[in-house]
């Protein structure tokens, strides 16, 4: 049940891309090296980053082929449990001028000997949730900086695990939420910070997928349970919650002037895995004879101590197209809509509006080049052009292109290790609070205070 | 601060309708009579509807007109505070060839002495919200039915008082929800009941409303609070649910097979009202002095027994436009979007989307016609006329046709006194949640065990 890194159907959205783009041609682009002077002059001092990636499947391929496009980096060892992926990766590595990286898929934990033995900067993990917490904790203990992909963590413990190792070994820790570097998302932040909607009173996001069209991991095609088909199973929350959250956070200066200070959480029945079970293997297989515990749909509401609310919904299952639909309410205005920006002008999308004065909705359209954001402005070009590479591709340049020049610089990364661990608590506390019909829930304070005197981000570092 | 009762500023949206057909042109439409050959048929041995009509204010004005279009109604007591209106309204009634019907403008509380000493089959109020439950009361004690605008009561023990009354004297209560009416809301209700969306998981709805702008009863422009200030004033949760919640409760058979079971709300922080009040009457002025509850989002979260969740957006104060977008999430399909059906195409509205398969959305209006609901089949034509009236007169004329229709033939009007009671019943449970940081609150069954064996309604009976 693999799938084409593409994995959002968006060739099939557009004519626009030729073929010749596409995910099999990398050769194109790969090689590619920054050259705008300025950024060039800025980095001529900084040192090349030695990283070690690990889980190198669908996702972890993508972040990885972008990674090899960033001056500055070297990957030097890959981890997976399939050798082939290895063996494929090292490959990869070799065509974009570098020294062939180790390569460690001896067990589950063999990450664990990579952290150890290699003498590496940062550590990027893209492996099943349940598998983040246990290589970054491996990889700050070992001295290493670590990226996650999302969720960080699992569970609150893994949560803390994260914030407490950071701190004892004074390395950072980003989770790798590309959807705050959506062009319109970050158009919104600059709205935002220019004052157009005024004080900031509520907000709305969408982690609207579609999993089982999609056959993402929820059973393998043997019948046994995917990986996060066990995750569905077990537990009944928001148990991916930073897609639609993290662009809020930024947006609110969660944890930089603001926190959140506690939830409740509801989820209606659970229906659509039993019926995929059923009709992919029949009503007398294992899968589905057992229970599923998540609901269809999840609906968090947030309060943060300044009184801004947030209303998250979770809904992975029903047939529905990934949609990430937002909306930001202030004293001055109001938008909403679709977050993603490409092709969002085709009938298939939810067009964004934005309000500030009359009876009706403007066109979002009208504002998108006037509220450009600086990352984009500088870099866009250039980022857009990982969109042949997947649906995710632009973003996942920018985030990548942030984290790896922080580094660099011995900056922390935009998004730091209280960002991984806050909008990854979100699962746990909507699980107790489902669990206890939606009792309220405090949200931890993982900054220690530090939320009071943090500055606010607007993720414009070039 | 009157307003014109085309409140929803649509003329200015449109190009379509000439200003012949404006509100000051009522002669063009008054005195027309059903024509449909088939409906006159069944009608013809039904009794004539005898109505004493509360509160002819804007929107009072509105339902009253359209109801002197319905054949079988003859208007025979006026009440308002404001005697002026009463004679307005007189004239209207008279212009409609009817008798002049007797006046009631005594006292805050002289509509007790119409329900008292009237010959009246009806009454309808379209007062303040506080007023509602004092009216029907007084109606349904005398003997007449009752019928109120929205909200039908403030608090808890209100809505318990309207099904106890109508319970005692065997008489109906209907609250006008006419946004059940609206097309889009019905057309969607035929695309359940035809299993478009498989079985109901999650339904989203709001209430999002630009008062202040339409200077809708905050202020009065004396300085002094008006009554909508006075409710936002001091209470500090959904006043006002039931436009947001009304087409969800009919689509989810709410009360009708299934039935709320428990709530939490939470409110963002209150900052548009004391804005409001520093902009129009100086910081210094009392009504910028006073303390306002009611935070500028509600979002209330409420499930079913039978496991369906719905998530109620309130916004009536800050700057964004009149917008019930909906949702509606089923096991097969879903669909998005603006539930206004007028003039749904242009650029100032939300335009709705359905998912059945693929990867995007499909656009509504590809379903518009092949799941057109039986009601707008029958009546859409006529029903469309009254747009020229008010933006909300097409709804507002399929509504009480339906109501005065069904009680005409002593049936039970399309919404009962229990719809009335739940939908309003969130206005305190919110208000009861935010006060206690969200806490849980059950749903009374106002239906006492009759929500099981009730049967689905489908807003059919033309």
């Amino acid at each position: 049940m693999d799938r084409r890194c593409n994995r959002r159907d968006f060739l099939r959205q557009s004519s626009t891309i030729g073929a010749g783009l596409a995910l099999a041609n990398l050769g194109n682009i790969v090689g590619a090296t920054e050259t705008d002077s300025n950024t060039a002059q800025k980095l001529s001092d900084d040192k090349t980053l030695r990283i070690g990636f690990v889980g190198i499947g669908v996702r972890g391929s993508c972040l990885l082929k972008i990674l090899l496009e960033l001056e500055g980096v070297q990957v030097r060892a890959l981890c997976d449990i399939r050798e082939d992926r290895v063996t494929r990766a090292q490959r990869w590595v070799e065509e974009a001028g570098q020294k062939i990286p180790s390569g460690y898929s001896k067990s589950d934990t063999d990450f664990k000997r990579m952290c150890e033995t290699e003498d590496l900067d940062l550590v990027i993990t893209a492996t099943p949730w349940q598998w983040h917490v246990p290589v970054c904790v491996s990889a700050m203990e070992a001295g290493k900086h670590a990226a996650t992909e999302v969720p960080a963590a699992v569970t609150l413990d893994e949560c803390w695990q994260l914030v407490e190792t950071a701190e004892k070994h004074g390395k950072h820790c980003m989770m790798l939420e590309n959807y705050c570097y959506f062009r319109k998302a970050m158009t919104i932040l600059n709205m935002i910070r220019k004052g157009l909607f005024g004080e900031l009173l509520h907000c709305e996001g969408r982690t609207q997928e579609n999993w089982i069209r999609e056959n993402w991991h929820i059973f393998n095609s043997d019948g046994t349970m995917g990986w996060l088909g066990e995750h569905l199973a077990k537990r009944n929350g928001n148990p991916y919650p930073t897609h639609g959250f993290g662009p809020m956070a930024i947006w609110a200066n969660v944890n930089r002037g603001d926190r959140l200070d506690h939830l409740v959480s509801m989820s209606s029945k659970s229906r659509a895995l039993k019926l995929h079970a059923e009709q992919s293997f029949g009503k007398d297989h294992a899968v589905a004879q057992q229970a599923y515990l998540q609901g269809d749909a999840n609906i968090t509401l947030i309060r943060s101590v300044n009184g801004v609310t947030f209303t998250l919904y979770f809904g992975g299952q029903s047939p529905q197209p990934w949609s990430p639909e937002h909306k930001v309410q202030g004293t001055l205005g109001t938008c909403i809509g679709e977050l993603f920006d490409y092709d969002a002008r085709a009938d298939g999308w939810i067009q964004a509006k934005v309000y500030e004065k009359g009876s009706r909705w403007a066109n979002y359209t009208n504002y998108a080049e006037t509220y450009d954001h600086s990352l984009w402005k500088a870099l866009g070009q250039k980022a857009n052009k990982y969109r042949a590479w997947d649906w995710s591709g632009a973003y996942d340049y920018l985030m990548l292109y942030q984290l790896v020049n922080a580094l660099r610089r011995n900056n922390t990364p935009p998004m730091d290790v209280y960002d991984a661990a806050t909008w990854s608590a979100i699962s746990e506390l909507s699980e107790r609070s489902v669990a206890n019909k939606s009792s309220v829930q405090e949200v931890p304070d993982f900054t220690k205070g530090k939320w009071k005197n943090n500055a606010p981000t607007d993720l414009a570092q070039v």
